[in-house]
């Protein structure tokens, strides 16, 4: 591209509304802290899965930032959460007579929650599935095998969130499954529409009662080649070795910053991220970005010297990766509080892109209700769509919260999603600001008008 | 982010164009070829200036692509492209008694149509002005100094093309002007919102009549520090060396591929790109993406054995970056062409992100007649606007012909736009991919219903 002519679209008469957003827009462009935070926290903290010293380390790093804010309070909500930890490096080979050598690598990683192999690993035969329902079928036959869940995440979604909730139920239940079914170890696909190398970690949920059986994630091109090795050679054997452990649980914290209400300073309105992060990276999309989206939102108010109707929370949410605790600790809070209505809970925690709109949980109905605050984001791009709220959040809806989620453009998400590529690298400072005055923008809204009842 | 619940959308009738659009869709997510085609030329071509022997290969590469495409026909149309050349590395220093040793080199990178400086170099005092007014305003008093433009582009424009709109003017004639008043050399601040250490080239014009002075763009990290050196030393001395030359013009081509259409092969429908690029990288963004975008259309047609009612045309203009003679060469070719009838030209220049909508060089009342298209095109979250077209067809608008521009997310564009960062690393797959995806069903919707006139 050489030169432009840009047709600058004509000045009109803004509304109030119109002219605070626009203020916060440009602020936040022009001054934002959201990326030199992130550094702080990916650089210097780091990965942080929950039950971690980096997690405590985080706990810290979020609490002392927020005390230099100038804001009303800071404080911590004490919660109890799960310490999985991965341990020594992780391996794993195909074996057969059709691979040269008769051996050869392949790329994995333990899924989070799940046992290790012991030293000498495993290795076994494998029998590939593309569904639950198929594993369901085989029953019994898999016992004593390695079962490898290989349907991938549809490349053909324009929506890769969409494309990933079709896909992992195999990561999140496959495991318990194949345990039920006597197996004896489980591979899961990584959860990415891309090929690439790097194995995508992330929680697999065995029931108190189930058997724990070592599970892993494998590469998309490392499942599309075992795949393959596997319609060679029904004879091969597969051996991994991991090393994770599930330890007691630690003691960890939400961490909560506030700016008071002038007017109503008994209605809560809160923007969200969480604070733990998988341990393959920086978490730096996955949710630094959400995090320091949050606290930004409270600076831009600082820095506008704008003063919030009601009040306005920043919350880091601790354990949304493995556990969930920290969201259900707030939530058992609120529900409970016979001092505060928590009218909005707002969450951003699918990476810090272009924002592109506005999940409502709620009914069709009750958006269009906001279709005026809708025309105020035109200018922004930002569409108000309904694809549900966030994972720390999304229980507050029993307690009548509106709960909503910032949707950023899903292109990159599962190229660095749980793997080690979520690095400070793979994120833009302008998207990720203008995600943060995105919020700013409509948590401005809500502050100053509530939640539409009419 | 853990786990989400996303509400898939209701099933409904789809009309023939929504089912088309799907697929087109659905195809090239599944199965592009624009990574691989943009990886060979970025990485075995590479930087292509026009008349450089890269340029060269460049012609040879997308013709030779395109004849394995089984397209109706390939072919060239030669043009006459200047000449300009870099040399070797350049350098440039702050001189001051106010720096520890007296001397501190800075990143910059000669403009490009500008003259070298001699071995010798060039040392100066330097005039900084933020503006051409002020220029004007200084006249005389420039006389056998350094001119410094540096007005930034103004970080708080969510659109940066209307950042750079507003800021392009110092480097395109700013240093005409300061030769004009007597300027031995001129300095310019780097065309990005961002602060960074990698000086961003680009043309610089001086008329046939003017005198050309050696002319250079600094990084925009550097551009802030010369400033406050300025602002410390008033005797501060600036040195540059550069050692670029004009040289004679090169015999080059555009590179044309087409479908006949079957119905009205004498309307032609054309999408193109520019296959020259800046010499500083691989031209990844700027404009392979573009180039490898228009070979997908059609390579979708084919894929899918869709045959276009209207002739459909790939264009790989030359010499986009320094003359524009490629896309003055296909218009006046056009022009003269009693054969055709060229109803639509589509470029895409703007990088190879995330397709946010198309640019109609129309007025409103022409875009609103689309509005059904513009319904077709939601599920994809593109949108239709007025920003003109491509600098390589907008000529076409004389003629008659619709003018139109792919409108990608602008966000990261001006951190990669002719600097040595424009390389494949900075371009997602997906996002590519869906710039083809739209490109083609844009195409598709012309190819059926031509034109709308009613």
């Amino acid at each position: 591209m050489a030169a432009v002519s840009f047709t600058s679209i004509a000045a009109f008469a803004q509304s109030k509304d119109e002219i605070v957003l626009e203020k916060i827009y440009k602020q936040e462009l022009r001054n934002d802290q959201c990326y030199k935070r992130l550094s702080y926290l990916c650089k210097r903290v780091g990965p942080r899965l929950s039950g971690s010293p980096q997690a405590a380390a985080a706990v810290e790093w979020a609490k002392q930032t927020m005390q230099t804010m100038g804001l009303d309070s800071v404080y911590l909500q004490e919660v109890m959460v799960p310490h999985w930890v991965r341990g020594d490096k992780e391996e794993a080979s195909m074996l057969s007579s059709k691979i040269p050598g008769g051996l050869q690598s392949v790329p994995v990683t333990a899924l989070g929650g799940s046992i290790g192999t012991g030293p000498d690993g495993i290795t076994g035969d494998v029998v590939e599935v593309q569904s639950l329902q198929e594993l369901d079928k085989l029953g019994k036959k898999v016992k004593g095998k390695i079962v490898f869940f290989n349907r991938p995440m549809d490349a053909g979604l324009v929506n890769t969130f969409e494309a990933y909730g079709k896909a992992v139920d195999q990561r999140g239940r496959g495991p318990a499954l194949a345990a039920k079914y006597g197996a004896i170890g489980a591979i899961v696909r990584s959860m990415s529409p891309s090929l690439s190398d790097l194995p995508h970690t992330g929680s697999t949920h065995f029931g108190a009662k189930d058997k724990n059986i070592p599970s892993i994630a494998i590469s998309t091109n490392g499942a599309d080649l075992l795949s393959s090795l596997l319609k060679k050679d029904d004879k091969m054997q597969f051996y991994f070795k991991t090393s994770c452990e599930i330890l007691p649980d630690e003691k960890s914290y939400n961490v909560i910053g506030e700016i008071r209400g002038t007017d109503y300073p008994n209605e809560v309105i809160s923007v969200g991220g969480h604070l733990d992060s998988w341990d393959l990276a920086e978490g730096a999309n996955d949710d630094g970005t959400g995090c320091v989206q949050s606290m930004e939102v409270l600076s831009i108010f600082k820095a506008l010297n704008m003063k919030p109707k009601r009040t306005i929370r920043a919350v880091m949410f601790m354990n949304e990766e493995n556990g969930l605790r920290g969201g259900t600790k707030y939530f058992q809070t609120a529900k409970t509080d016979s001092l505060h209505k928590y009218i909005v809970a707002l969450e951003t925690d699918r990476g810090g892109f272009t924002p592109r709109g506005f999940s409502f949980d709620t009914t069709a109905e009750t958006i269009k209700k906001y279709a005026q605050w809708q025309d105020l984001f035109k200018p922004y791009g930002l569409e108000f769509t309904n694809e549900g709220s966030g994972a720390d959040i999304y229980q507050m809806k029993a307690i009548g919260t509106l709960c909503m989620e910032l949707i950023p453009d899903s292109q990159r998400y599962f190229d660095i999603h749980h793997d080690a590529a979520d690095t400070i690298a793979n994120v833009n400072e302008r998207e990720l600001s203008l995600g943060a005055a995105g919020l700013a923008s409509m948590i401005y809204l809500f502050s100053e008008y509530g939640i539409v009842t009419q």
